[in-house]
Order: structure tokens, then sequence, then C-alpha cells
């Protein structure tokens, strides 16, 4: 089977060998973000490429991982120790960026909570941002596609993306994520910018009322979170709302979900973790 | 036995758990430096700081981990995957800087080879540089008694600084070193400007000189390269010079070399072989 080409909309930026693989950075203008440049990284195994490069290659699994707050397309691949592990199972791995940038909206950067490294994968309604902020829908649709068109990957990770594209995503798993954003500050102020006041169109981004009425195949979600997590402590990420709300709905949501003593918010955090990730992620997308 | 407290000179910037143990990084006003503020990190496995964090703690073995041009106390340690190991073995991981930073030196940030980022750890000896870029002292004395002062490791890794002090390191590895920098243009440019004229002080700095004449416990050097490293095809590295070199000096030198096709010169390429590293060295230091 004959490795597509990526298409000219794809402009290869690097490419590094590691481990049994290649990581690629792309960048690509997007339609759905109104004509941003956006990059992200691919790692694709050696058996996606094909031994030449060209020839023998197979589809493979891809596992999509989400960034938090301030972060780019690099931190997760770079910091994580991720790609032995997608090696030795091998799974493909792409880290989308996390906002638009350079996209010219008034004060983009000037907050690390809203705007540039923060577009809380939602789309945006209201007038300042509806343009470029539409990272839900590149995610869920923009982004899959240029993929799946472009290298030998098939099937599709996040817990709003999951639970509101049923059957769409066979795993989800999290860092501590913010799991209540309708009821913590960060949540507040974003949604607040980037939705509007409709109250019901929040809820459509918010795992703890998603969890509650999702329906569909059955839904397995690894959780991990660190105890001396500072956004915990503040009261932004609220995991225990998220079991608590999971609970009404044991026929289709089941969570694994674990507290570390210790452990903070940061990717020495992550990286500890990211082997039962990967594995957890192995076992649903090779089966 | 009690853990002993970090002395004065040593201020706390962070502290991160990763696996079974903690990433902490310190400041400390460098003597040897003519009073610049230099950064490291270290890592400590949960043994050598107690249970509690204060009782019951054990000495350690400690690696040292000297990274390339450009670099920082941060990229080997973020980015390299070894934490994993390093925990797994117990054993104590010292990242120092490349140079010391807003020392005041007239260009020094003008080039990324030269100055800021580009201490080569050598004693500078020209008047331009020989007041701050004293690297080498700082990281063959000052900076371990520092560590050996202040945290519970015990014993002490790079090609120059375990030939000029046998005994001082049990094993020394090195991935896609610069071997030979007397006879790579980038090598003699840092050299003329730090060292000036004198060909025979060059020497003391080139692990191809050095490997000729080391006497002393035998010392096994594991080396790995990458074949599409471009700094290896632009002469920079030169590891044939090496292997010739150390062919010399059998009897006290060993060399396991490995050159790994479509590798390139990359943390990616260092993350892929950093468990052989890890591993190598726990076998030393743990005997």
């Amino acid at each position: 089977m004959a490795t597509r080409s990526p298409a000219e909309d794809l402009e290869l930026v690097s490419k590094n060998r590691c481990f049994d693989g290649f990581v690629f950075k792309y960048q690509h203008i997007s339609r759905v973000l109104g004509g941003v440049t956006m990059r992200f990284n691919i790692f694709l195994p050696l058996s996606a490429i094909g031994p030449s490069g060209q020839n023998g290659a197979i589809k493979v699994p891809v596992l999509y991982f989400l960034s938090g707050l301030t972060c780019t397309e690099d931190n997760m691949i770079t910091k994580s120790g991720a790609i032995k592990y997608l090696s030795e199972e091998g799974i493909a791995l792409v880290t989308p960026d996390t906002s638009p940038r350079n996209a010219g909206v008034e004060g983009e950067d000037d907050s690390w909570d809203l705007g540039t490294g923060a577009g809380f994968y939602i789309d945006a309604v209201t007038d300042k941002w509806a343009r470029h902020y539409k990272m839900y829908s590149y995610i869920a649709e923009e982004l899959p596609a240029l993929i799946n068109n472009n290298f030998n990957v098939g099937g599709h990770g996040a817990l709003v993306l999951a639970m509101r594209n049923p059957g769409r995503y066979r795993s989800v798993s999290a860092f501590a994520p913010i799991c209540n954003p309708c009821e913590c500050e960060l949540g507040q102020k974003a949604f607040a910018a980037y939705l509007g006041n409709d109250k019901s169109l929040w809820e459509k981004y918010d795992a703890c009322c998603l969890v509650k009425e999702y329906k569909g195949p059955n839904l397995n979600i690894l959780l991990d979170q660190g105890s001396d997590d500072q956004f915990l402590k503040q009261g932004s990420l609220l995991p225990d709302h998220f079991m608590a709300a999971a609970e009404n709905n044991k026929e289709c949501v089941k969570i694994d979900n674990h507290l570390h003593p210790s452990f903070d918010h940061s990717y020495w955090f992550v990286q500890t973790f990211m082997e039962n990730h990967i594995r957890f992620h192995a076992k649903y997308l090779k089966n």
C-alpha cells in the first residue's frame, strides 16, 4: 500500500527521528479558524511510514493530546516521554496547538487564561472572538480530516469532545482537567468572554454537565490528579464534581480516578503517569 | 541519618514531584565564575530525601549531565525522559547550566557558539573572558562541592572532565559530542577566543588529545551518535578521530560506540537512547 504524500496545504516545518518513528511538525492555514496559520506535531511509527519511507506502510491508530492553558503544540510531545510507549505500541500521536495565534484579536496576548494559549477548545460566539476562536470545530472536525487525508492513520482523545461525539473516540483520559468550568472562576471568565451569557451554551462545554447526559458506547475514562496541584487547591479543577456527576450515569461511563499525593500540575506530573495513559489507550485502540 | 538542609547560599527556585523523587531548581552566586548567579536542577530520589522529607535519608550516587551548545540547565531534564530510569535506579541527577549568563562581557549574547550558552566547559585565560568563563572549574570543583555539602549524594560525567580527573568519575557517556575541537571550526573559534593562541592549552580540553594519554582506573565510555546529525555532517564532531585516538590506549580506555541511522542532533535522539545511558551509569555507580 502506498503512503500518501502530505498535500500541498500541509507545510513540513521539521522532521526528527525518535525511537522507532519520526516526529514531524507541520503548519497549515486553518479555514475553520478564519485563515490563521496553525501548527501541530505528529509522531508516526515506522509502520505508518513504510520501510522505504514510501511503500509498505500500514494504517495505525491515532491518539490526540489536547494540552492545557498556556501550552503550545510542543509541551506534551517534548516533555512527556510518551514516544517510547507510542513507539512500542505502534500508535500515532497528534499534538495540536491550544488556540489560534497572531489572529489579530484586540488584547489576545494580554492574559494567560484568555486568548492566545487559552482557546478552551470551544467555538466562540461573541463578536470579538467568533471569527477565529473555533477550537472545538478545529479539533473535532478540521484537524482530524486533515490528518486522516494525509497520513496512514485510522480511528481517532478529551472529555468534552468524547462525550459530545459518542462512538467517535474509543477512549479518553485526562491529566488534572478543569472538570466543571461553569462552577469555577477560571472557566467562568473564559466562557463569558467566548460564549456570552447563555448558560445553556456553557453547559455544552462542561464535562460535569455532559457526563450526566452521555448516551452511547461505553466510555472508559482514565483520570489522574496530583494532590499538590495549585489549580486543584484554588478550586479550578473540581474533580469531585465530575465523579459525583458520573455516579448518576454509571451504566454508560466508567471512571478510573487516581489522586497522587505530592504531585502538582506540571509536566513532571504528566511524565510520571504518561506510560499508564498510553497503555490504557492502546488497549482500546488496538482492539 | 538526618538530611542536611541546603545552606543559605542555595536559593530554592522550584520543587516538583516526579516519579519517586523530586526535581529541585536552585540558584546560587558562583565565586569561581566571578559572582554570576547560576542555576542548576537536581533530581533526588525519595531515598535521598527520607520518608518525612527530613529523616531516614540515605546517600545516593549522583550523575552529572553536561548539555551542549545553546542549552540551559533545563533542556536535558525536561526533554530526555531520564527521571523514570533514575527513579528506578535510585540515582540523583544534576543538570548545570552551560555558561554564565548576564555576566556583562561585551558581545556575550551575539553568537550561538561563543559566550552565553557556549561555555565549552573550559577555563578561559584571555582578558575578555577570564573573569567569568571558568566553566571547567565550576563543573569540576565548585558545583560538586556545593552538591556534596548540601544533599545526600556521594560519588560523582563528560569526556574531558573524566579523563583529566582519573578516579573522580566512575563512568562517562556522551551523546554526539564534539570529540576533537582542535580540529574543527566550531572548536577552533571558541578555543581561540577563550584560550588564546597557546595550542598546548587547547589540548587540555580536547578529548582526542586526552584519550591518548589517559592513565588511571579503567575508563568505560558509552558514545551514541546519529548518522543524520547536521553537526556530524559539517565535520564538527569527528567521532572517528576519537575512536582512532582511543585505539592507541586500549589498556585504559574502552569505548562502546554506536552509530544510529537516521537520528539527528536533537533531544529526540537523546531521549531515544537515554535509558541505555542511565542503565550504563547505574552499573558503575552502584557497584
